[in-house]
């Protein structure tokens, strides 16, 4: 039973039920889950934690790649399982316990959470439970639709329990590249210097005795909640190719512009849709999240080669990609998100990192997680990852929320994830602020003519003259700064109407 | 004349005066200067660049490596040279023009100005200034007492002015190992695993021709205006080595600790002398600056070998360290700061970093640079390039400022240059709030308890708690959050007496 899936005899007499293996999960552990934008979790053990724990209250801190599908957030939630929770969610139900502070939620920077387990910054995984398509004849784990933090969490944790995933194709071992920096002081430089470089294993290595409990199920990922490109959504892509373009033509960038780093959602996706009709050939992503866009890419003959850390498809795209596999295969690669988002590879390689902000200010700090500066939306993600060592640190937005009532762009952020420092260029469908080498005021002017709506114009212009005329290096009122949001807070919309 | 600092006989007649040199600087051009916290700044030229400019109005854009010594920001402002300035400075003369908006100041990670120039996101400099001990038989350039950008910007220039600086003892040829990393998409890993490696050449590699001026000058380096350790400084170093020992019997941390860092000024200072009597053995640098505590450090047997890209000293240790230079020089080498800050070296180290905060938040968030949010004091300088990659990002301040008027922990930073994800441990003479792993009510609960000055101890708290009531991830009452700023801007202190 399960022989082509378990290649390793000696661990056939580890499967179990999803409920045999929960109960090795004890109170007060902390476990390391697979699962990375909603791809590739495992989904049969949580589930039966969360029913376990409906009986006999227990409370866990959970790590993961990123966000969990299958709605295992909202189901470990609403059970009490979590205490604590990092790095990523996306969860509604999860939200409001973090809003509300029944859970403990450490937002972090994707690519640290592993560098910091490893340097025992943090509690190390009790156990690890890694969904894989297959278990190697050595044992080893071969993950189904991301990598994330599985591999190092396998590594670190004393126990692993698999979930064997039937509904993924089994030709998808061989796309992942298992790659796990040294340990300091003796650190070596991490080996990759081209997007489509394999530097790594195919499976997670680990010795099989460490693999306590192999469950099988057979539910499939989520579907992706990506929307189609809208009006709004495709003037972004078409300010930003018209930008690419420009610097095409000054020399600055070739034709295949640069790899491609492109976040999770909606107008990422459309943005990278709207390369299939760009003039540009040869591109790449090295990227977290591969969506339909990377394969409507692919189809187009536009994309040489996409390397991420999980593929993430809508249901249109899903069975299309996953049942002609061998169709991409080549030219994909899946890695640990150490290292698709990993500080060196990103300054080395020169990213093109495409991210949405949830708002930005007149001087172009990004506020990408805190809703009225208090109230977590998903975190913070990849994207200090790749802004921060971007040859190009983009973020897009639509210029207002709510139908009118929230300005994207406001005086000053609620809350800041990016710097001005990490900030290179600002797109919403108004226009494309380019902020290279720009002092604050004249980012300020940038901004203004370009970004806001008109709705909002007049006043953050005159908000921008009358701080200016205050003085100081980056110019603010301080006592109006917030307004804009204590107006929201107070009367649902920014500005009166 | 001169013929053992200008080896190369053919640019001999280069030699020329201070005036004859910066009349080749037109007006509108953009200069690249030697120079990083106030050590081996060409002196001469930019000198004669401001009497210049005081008959004959011009205007330039002045890039250096960080600031400049011998008051030539002051004099530069005040004859109106510069137009922009990036990518530090510390002058009050210069400040004060950048924050009535005369001056444009581009405030930058130390290590992306030139990747930035590299990539063409940033005007090349027409023509550099470079200081020098000498000119090699190949005509490269060998600096002085710093590395700054000087190499990227005597390679991009097409026009090179080298200063020779007599005062400066001809031994410090050697010091140096001058690394320009490849260009994209062909870019290869940096050759850099232990602090020690030399990885580069000893002198800047230009075409000779490049050379169209050579001025000697024997004005010697500022002085390093460091404060000795006061009460406060001593406690902030006490918190810190008690932590460290902590971090060392935890296992976490051998007993040379990791590769310290330590920004420039008198707290950094005065935890690194904190070291000299501490067990640990052994210990490593790799930081920006070298300061007197590295040469006490050496002079006390704990420093094994310091890595830096300048060495800025007080009038006390001047001296006697560049007059017996052969006594440190095997343990010594000077970087360029793209290399000393570079974020692919600092997270494979593993590097402690110690920065300064103006202030910092309940909740973590550090602001390095904006007085009231909004007047510039020095610039984020490299506290970012290290904070972000750091094995231990640690910012350290004076839990009040203005004998009391100004509590540095604050409900609300007025600006943010580091945020939470950052920060993991902050230390004030209160003393050390432990931040790793903790979700944003947790570290308010712990900077509160110690890192606040009991005389806003009661505030802040009460403050916390009634944000919380409101709820949110990280809660805070906008009504209120920069309230105790109004306040400071509106009375002069942050709350009433």
């Amino acid at each position: 039973m399960h022989c082509d899936r378990v290649r390793l005899p000696a661990l056939l007499d580890k499967v179990m039920t999803a409920a045999e293996a929960a109960a090795l999960i004890e109170d007060g552990m902390t476990v390391g889950m697979s699962g990375f934008t909603r791809a590739g979790e495992a989904k049969a053990v949580p589930l039966a934690l969360a029913e376990r724990a409906r009986q006999q209250p227990l409370s866990i801190s959970l790590m993961t790649g990123a966000s969990l599908g299958n709605d295992l957030d909202k189901q470990l939630t609403e059970a009490g399982v979590l205490a604590r929770r990092m790095p990523f969610q996306v969860d509604a139900t999860l939200r409001r316990a973090i809003n509300d502070g029944r859970v403990m939620f450490i937002d972090q920077h994707l690519s640290e959470t592993v560098e910091q387990l490893r340097n025992h910054q943090l509690k190390k995984p009790d156990i690890a439970v890694i969904e894989a398509v297959a278990i190697t004849e050595q044992g080893h784990i071969v993950p189904t639709t991301s990598v994330g933090n599985s591999a190092s969490f396998a590594i670190f944790a004393e126990r692993v329990i698999v979930e064997i995933n039937l509904a993924h194709n089994p030709n998808l071992e061989g796309l992942h590249d298992i790659y796990i920096p040294t340990y300091r002081p003796t650190r070596t430089p991490i080996p990759l210097t081209r997007v489509d470089d394999r530097i790594g294993a195919t499976a997670i290595p680990i010795p099989a005795e460490k693999i306590v409990a192999i469950v099988i199920s057979e539910q499939p990922d989520s579907p992706s909640t990506v929307l189609p490109p809208d009006a709004e959504t495709q003037a972004i892509a078409d300010h930003l190719i018209a930008f690419f373009k420009r610097e095409v033509d000054a020399g600055r960038m070739s034709n295949s512009l640069g790899p491609l780093q492109a976040g999770i959602g909606s107008i990422a996706n459309a943005v990278m849709c709207g390369l299939i009709d760009s003039p540009f050939e040869g591109l790449s992503m090295y990227s977290e999240v591969l969506q339909d866009s990377t394969f409507d890419l692919f189809d187009a003959g536009k994309l040489a080669f996409a390397s991420g850390s999980s593929i993430t498809l809508s249901a249109r795209r899903n069975a299309d990609v996953f049942g002609n596999l061998e169709r991409y295969k080549d030219r994909l690669v899946l890695r640990p998100q150490e290292i698709s988002n990993h500080p060196e590879v990103v300054r080395r390689l020169g990213i093109i990192g495409i991210n949405t902000a949830l708002e930005f200010d007149l001087y172009g700090n990004v506020n990408s997680t805190h809703v009225g500066g208090t109230r977590m939306m998903n975190g913070i993600g990849g994207s200090g990852d790749f802004a921060r060592n971007a040859h190009l640190a983009i973020f897009v937005t639509k210029s207002m929320a709510k139908g009118g009532a929230i300005s994207s762009v406001v005086p000053m952020v609620s809350h800041v994830d990016h710097s001005e420092h990490d900030v290179d260029i600002l797109v919403t469908e108004q226009g494309l602020a380019d902020l290279r080498g720009l002092a604050p005021r004249e980012r300020a002017r940038v901004i203004i003519d370009n970004c806001v709506h008109p709705d909002f114009r007049a006043a953050l212009n005159d908000y921008f003259e009358r701080a200016c005329q205050r003085g100081g290096h980056t110019p603010h009122i301080l006592r109006e700064a917030l307004q804009w949001h204590i107006n929201l807070d107070e009367t649902g919309r920014m500005l009166a109407s």
